[in-house]
């Protein structure tokens, strides 16, 4: 698997991975009837770099983007959102994404990175970040609102990158 | 004072209020040098709503925005930035603008509110925030360059508006 910068061409593959994980309503804020367009805005447009996991056969298996997590002084620490491919689960792109986009942010010049909105439910995520190095630093009642659960907590996840 | 919708005329007033609030680079996170078009974009156009609260003589002391702190499965959380003139600190204004925000959140829709980035050395806004109903549920570490004091944490408060 290699990570590499997003290009104007990869959109279709980057969309097949995105709808389905929005669509589901379970782990990201977007609406799941998003258009396309609104999405693209949101991952490609928005963001300061969008990156693409490729498998060995060039396919993409996961997709991330960082960005400030905030304007002026608070610029200095980053946010980022991760995608896998639903059948490419359970091989370590996750891992290999938040590794990368760690690497990205310093050199970015970014000191720390922030987590906005993980959903309480997402168990697994929860369990990956903790692994690599994130904390839970706040909890927000019912700030998500889950497609089969309901109004469910999200937690703010945050690591320091630079001493 | 009164508190009412922002108009399109009432922007020379908003902008004389903002800027020495946001150049101090001690309670916002907007840049200090950020330009008049920027923060009009982020004060007036990105909001769901701004508001101007005004003296008995129609002076705009002070102003506030709401807007959805998430998209889609997270938008019924909103968020709010509240300015006070210098000048009219210590009458009330933020209290009478909180309260006001609170229940024309509930009256959008929204469930709760939440503070993004309270400065943790603003002490004086965290005790209003707490005794209008805010608790903290989130610490970031180092997460606000204060132009003073250098990097110091920012708190995220909420509270929840309708049971």
């Amino acid at each position: 698997m290699s990570i590499r910068r997003y290009r104007d061409g990869d959109w279709p593959a980057v969309w097949t991975l995105l709808r389905p994980a929005i669509g589901a309503g379970e782990t990201y804020a977007f609406a799941p009837e998003s258009t396309e367009a609104e999405i693209q805005a949101a991952w490609i447009d928005a963001p300061s770099a969008t990156y693409v996991a490729c498998a060995a056969d060039g396919s993409v298996v996961g997709t991330y983007f960082i960005k400030p997590n905030q304007p002026g002084l608070g610029a200095h620490v980053c946010n980022c959102g991760y995608v896998v491919d639903e059948r490419a689960q359970g091989h370590g792109v996750a891992t290999a994404m938040c590794g990368h986009s760690q690497a990205e942010a310093v050199a970015m010049g970014f000191r720390a990175m922030q987590f906005n909105f993980v959903v309480a439910t997402n168990e697994r995520a929860i369990r990956l970040w903790r692994k690599l190095g994130f904390s839970v630093v706040g909890r927000l009642p019912g700030a998500f609102q889950h497609r089969r659960l309901g109004f469910v907590d999200a937690l703010i996840m945050f690591k320091e990158l630079v001493a």
